[in-house]
């Protein structure tokens, strides 16, 4: 049993990750374990263990197969079974089951505590390419910057980062919402909001980008480099406020980016992901996925994606597990996705909706042809 | 035929309704029987009978049996029939129908109409409870106190009626919507609001708490009790604006009420329902249910139950029928949620998405146990 | 094999389309075809051809049997065969094959390149009847007014457009969204806002009616004739702000038009289609479809549909392709109308939660006599 086991139409189709994290090097304890499984910070006294979730459902489901263990064990099995195997291995049968080819890896969060692009290939024999976050390039700058210089500083670093890479990324959903002005700041507008940032940093706050002005600058920053741009959009953790996050509050810049030409990807969109597939009709540039939500909803997948699909044209979507930290959300992601994917083509034929053939382009198309194309793949 | 047969899963498990209302003690004609059924005023010139909606023919297909008819009976035979028997048979046939252990009933709405928590337990056998309503406690509070005495009033008015009950209820997204601020109101905004609801009143309006001052300093005097707190959120009647009705708009208030460990239900939500079980999954104290919900919205009902279990953890979900005035209500709504949530677990089984223990362990908890736990039942 | 075939339940039954616009006249190449399949504006860069759309899938599949291809012929056969057969021939075909009774035209926009209400009776044998655009009376009204007389001059001509049609419709949603305060403007406001267009036309702009205070003078204008009102609601092209089309803004200004018993109809409202469902319950007057959205979204057109029928009454619910310029987009809406109506209320005949005789009574409503009663078309 595989974790690409069963899935008809879509065996031997290439499988782009087009937004990932690294995994965790380390053993972890169950309270650990289940703290990275969804968005909750952990069990609760209210609702328990987090194994009663989908996520939790999903590795018991998928994972404890790969580890030698029957479908569906008790959770404490799993986790003892983990432990008696070792992050190592149990990495490596996790991770080497998937059928992924190319991995996008957002760096930018927890660099440190995890596994970086080039660590991830090597345990999988794929391709590990980079995604730049915006906001942990401006809050390196802004250390060693000074408010007047910080847009140029900025432009600079941003550029020498670009180069190895093969997106940007905002998460300006965790910091301002996403009700964002379509103007281009100007650079005294970003010189004044630097200052705040940089004042509030050497007061001893942490150096945190949360500021409307400056997170536009870095989007049109990313723009100008001719660089696909990745925002969070939707479900996330207790820290968003997810009003905030309809990616319909996009409208106006997405609009304004659409002159520049360059690709925009909406990620996850969840529960907004019709709204995100109106965007990705009524706009050439935008792409989208259901990313994160998929081995979050379990039963819901099929329906979620779907539902993404009513409005998005086949070429706007895209595939990601969104994955970070666990090996095995990597493993239930991709499953999850498959499977949801799978039914819903092989019932569009069965239905007589479209041919085989349809199936299979718009299967390639959002497994892989249509990351490469927006990203450029092929020229990376 | 009863209002629990054929439930597969759930035959045997104990049910508490969380959020109901009482019943009606009079005999009623078509047009008050139809302005009860949902939350439209009554039948009307442009959309004809509301015996056309679901609700409407879940009377029909479950009540008419239990008054010796067969099921999808016309309506007018189904009122000659509820006439002929009378009242207080109808309630005896529909009411005895349920296995519902226990009632969570909010006594605030229509208090001298409707029967009480201990009415209904004399009919039914089953234990009722009281869930206090936050404003009607204020408006009869404000009656005999004065603006600076109100909050100390208030408080030991509330504490004296919460010693015999077990929650409170908010109708905020009926008065001021849910777009509340966080923070605890000082004693001096609480007696500077309280004098203007006092000055309405003495000039001889009807004394509504529709003051988003007084609305968070009940939500809050409730907290200070350890009270779990009820919370209308979403569909309701045409005195509703939905727009304000996000339960997304409480995120603020529901992460500083978590720092008090204090449970938050989240009641009905349609048609944010999804924007719900967010809330339930990132935020331990968060508690929800669709209840008014499932019997309004008929074939739709497994879907709705099925999206708000996308995210939320199983230990967060509640049941409710949100019945009010007629007993067909608590029929219909049990009846809806006992075959979507059933379909919905046995679908599971069938999948291999979870086991048949697993599956147990939910029902019970959705059914009972995680009310129990909410409201600490077993210790009231 | 005809748009009709295999309906089952609806066979026979009659159809009135609420909402449509004419057909083009002329031949179409492959990117003036595509720029008309759907609410992109033609086929992209990024996204490829609009051919692996819901609506391109749904031409190839309904249209070529009709014009003698089979079923999911490649898009270029397709439209090869278009072209040999010539335009009157292809919508002689594709409208002939509809057994649509009466169509409601919106005549307001394009009207010189579209078919008129006359020429479409004339090609399908069904009766045309206007619906009459209220933003494009006013902008041609204004060319010959002045400030002060404008409100008098537009009630003149509205009056008179009105005597020869059956309904008004508002484009709010594409000028200034859909938050809109409910109460009737003064003469005086409408003076000065006309006076403001005015100036903007005299200045060599074009006269576009793009001002809340117009636009509510225009819908009240309509509302004191006794008009049935259309809102276009929701999904629509890159130029509206989607985030302003929820029908939940309109909620005070129904409650306003409630009070002069005057029907509204909220057109497409997807992703909105449940607050709109909820609207058609709680407000009598308020009347909803799914238009546009249906042909749009392929498989997911029987839930799209089966969720407004979650809270809106069976009386409520109307018929509409909101086809425009492809005489394919009469044949696809409608064939997806009617299969994901039959699917809908056969399921519930066969789950028992209505009869037969329900079922047609609902069918019958939906697909005419609650269009026939809301518009007084027996009258008219």
């Amino acid at each position: 049993m595989s974790a690409d086991e069963g899935t008809g139409l879509l065996d031997g189709v290439e499988l782009i990750d087009h937004h990932c994290h690294g995994i965790v090097r380390t053993d972890l304890d169950r309270d650990g374990f289940e703290s990275m499984l969804c968005e909750a910070d952990g069990p609760g006294r209210w609702h328990g263990s987090l194994f009663d979730t989908h996520a939790g459902l999903g590795v018991r489901r998928w994972c404890a197969p790969l580890l030698g263990l029957p479908s569906l064990a008790p959770a404490d099995d799993y986790l003892a079974r983990r432990r008696q195997l070792g992050v190592d291995e149990v990495n490596r049968r996790l991770i080497g089951s998937l059928a992924t080819r190319k991995f996008l890896v957002d760096t930018g969060f927890q660099p440190e505590a995890l596994t970086s692009p080039a660590e991830l290939s090597a345990v999988t024999g794929a391709v590990g390419e980079e995604i730049v976050r915006l906001e942990q390039v401006a809050e390196q700058v802004v250390r060693t910057s000074d408010a007047a210089r910080f847009a140029d500083d900025f432009r600079t670093e941003l550029s020498r980062r670009c180069a190895g890479a093969v997106g940007v990324k905002s998460v300006a959903a965790y910091r301002v919402g996403l009700r964002l002005d379509a103007a281009r700041p100007t650079d005294a507008e970003v010189a004044a909001a630097a200052g705040r940032l940089l004042r509030a940093f050497e007061s001893g706050e942490p150096a945190r980008v949360a500021d409307p002005v400056l997170t536009r600058f870095l989007i049109w920053s990313g723009a100008d480099l001719g660089m696909p741009i990745q925002f969070h959009v939707g479900y996330g953790d207790a820290d968003v406020n997810l009003a905030d996050c309809d990616p319909l509050l996009l409208t106006p810049l997405l609009r304004a980016l659409g002159k520049l030409d360059v690709p925009v990807m909406l990620l996850h969109n969840y529960p907004f992901h019709r709204h995100a597939g109106y965007l990705a009709q009524v706009f050439d540039h935008v792409f989208v996925d259901v990313g994160l939500t998929l081995h979050n909803v379990g039963p819901g997948a099929p329906r979620v994606l779907s539902e993404l699909l009513e409005l998005a044209p086949f070429g706007s979507v895209l595939f990601s597990s969104d994955a970070f930290g666990l090996p095995e959300l990597y493993v239930v992601g991709t499953m999850v996705f498959r499977r949801s994917l799978t039914g819903y083509l092989e019932a569009g034929i069965a239905d007589g909706a479209w041919t085989s053939e349809d199936a299979m382009r718009f299967a390639t198309g959002i497994c892989a042809a249509n990351a490469r194309r927006a990203y450029r793949l092929d020229a990376s």
